[in-house]
């Protein structure tokens, strides 16, 4: 993260600490098996994004619950088993710089880590005082798990508009972001309004500017930066928006390039074949220019809330997004 | 089922309908991908015996809640994630004479409506007037999965024990089984007390028995009966509780034999090549006879209840677990 968004989020630490003790604690298991992926999962602590965004979206908006370090973990946990299962249906092999679990282990007992994660997250949120953050989480998840089927069974699928890939990024990723910010607002506090309602389309908007980034890092990072596998969107089929845009403005020829790229058998940089096949920079450019457009929104949804540190926290959050290099 | 049962169960038929009304209303959905996976596991319903055992236990208690229909079908949902992901884990092709989701579709798509499932099943507990199955369930499931991560790293651990085997078993298949009989009785009506430790303990004991008849059917059945693939345990390295004993009493040649057909590299019939090296008839008879005991165990405490045709139906529901032929 940069140093100014280090400093604005260092308020916000007493209560990062608080969800990171909770995670702690919920993943840890008395069987060495499970306990031996937990310790490896340990080590991917990512930037945790969600939780930071849900704890600041509390105080921002006055909610003080004591349990929202809780829903924070809860989030995180279902985030990592969505990453846990991603890694094994999409083959991947680096996840923060370390072998995924499906790598050091097998698919099978990543497929269950996940299922596990899953549980657990649920079990937590049945404890708290409030059934909210089961109820908002428990509809998430399956909002994300059909978005996922619609992005594997929508491989190579280069004719879909750019509004199906939107529809298909909010709920893959955008969502789970959404209930972040909602439930940092309402949790154990007020029923649906306006300010929950906008502080999810919020969410939605910054979850999918950082799906449309993560295309672009797949694209264009380098895997000792962003320290998981590159270039597997084209190894697995993903059109991503970028590509999507370089296809939809490209010539015959040119997009029977970039599909055959994608399809290139035993071609070890599928990435680099569609470099080759055609100027990915105007569809890059679009897609950057897309992001920039949603964290516009975004930001301006904040408006609703009083100006505060913990505001403009929130705001330094949307810019990061659109700087993230890993 | 045989015609016995049948009767027995016929009083049950408005809540096992109902039940099943809420089945065929959360298996939907809006996204042609899900929906067409969906339609096809509603064609592998199977006997419903979790959520049987659960309105049994209502009625044989006298729990009226309106509402156990509904947590008989979260119960019902829990069980067919569990399905599709072991069908994924296992690579198993058939299930239940229907192909499995993996085989129809693929590996992704399984695991992802096996998450879907979840999710959807956890959805509807929050939806409840009580947070009771909700509790229950998430903690079941995280062990359940517990059980599985051991099973995936235990393969071929022909040197476990029985007792290590009964506690993989528990946490698969008993557990489960034990929410079951323990919601029907408890649901929104009562604190823990001795008569939900009591039928949770007999549901563990029938659906561990119900494992050790599955473990039968995989090395006996014929596929065309089971109605799923059989001698999948071999071929999966699953040492199951007939083998475990048979190579326990069996001479070091003989354990050579044993551990070689399970491992034996392309054989197409492994099951037959275990048959082959080593008479496993006192492993089945003392496999069987666990069973039995444990049926008799459970039946023991179906005693804390009073006579009704309730109670005897659930008699008869234990019966089933040591005659079953699928």
């Amino acid at each position: 993260m940069t140093v100014e968004l280090t400093d604005l989020l260092a308020p916000l630490e007493p209560e990062l600490e608080a969800m990171r003790s909770v995670l702690a604690r919920e993943l840890e298991s008395d069987d060495p098996a499970v306990a031996a992926m937990l310790e490896h999962l340990s080590r991917f602590r990512g930037k945790q994004l969600r939780a930071t965004l849900l704890l600041l979206m509390g105080r921002a908006s006055g909610n003080e619950h004591p349990e929202l370090p809780e829903v924070a973990a809860i989030v995180e946990m279902i985030h990592l088993a969505t990453l846990v299962h991603d890694d094994v249906l999409d083959g991947a092999e680096v996840r923060r710089q370390l072998p995924s679990v499906n790598l050091e282990w097998d698919n099978q007992n990543a497929v269950l880590l996940g299922d596990w994660l899953y549980a657990r997250a649920f079990s937590l949120s049945t404890r708290l005082s409030s059934p909210l953050a089961s109820q908002v989480l428990a509809e998430v998840t399956s909002r994300i798990c059909v978005g996922e089927i619609r992005q594997a069974q929508g491989r190579y699928a280069f004719e879909a508009t750019v509004e199906r890939y939107e529809e298909v990024a909010t709920a893959k990723t955008g969502v789970l972001y959404g209930a972040a910010a909602e439930l940092g607002v309402r949790f154990g506090r007020s029923e649906a309004d306006v300010l929950g309602a906008e502080m999810r389309a919020l969410g939605e908007e910054l979850g999918l500017a950082f799906q449309i980034a993560d295309d672009l890092l797949d694209l264009e990072g380098e895997e000792s930066v962003v320290g998981k596998s590159v270039g597997t969107d084209v190894d697995d089929g993903k059109v991503t928006l970028p590509v999507l845009l370089a296809w939809r403005s490209a010539d015959l020829t040119t997009r029977e390039g970039i599909e055959a790229a994608y399809r290139a058998p035993g071609v070890p940089d599928r990435r680099a074949a569609l470099f080759a096949a055609c100027d990915l920079g105007p569809g890059l450019t679009q897609a950057r220019a897309r992001a920039d457009e949603l964290i516009a929104s975004a930001r301006g949804r904040l408006s609703l809330l009083p100006d505060t540190d913990s505001r403009q926290a929130l705001e330094s959050v949307l810019e990061f997004t659109l700087e993230r290099r890993n």
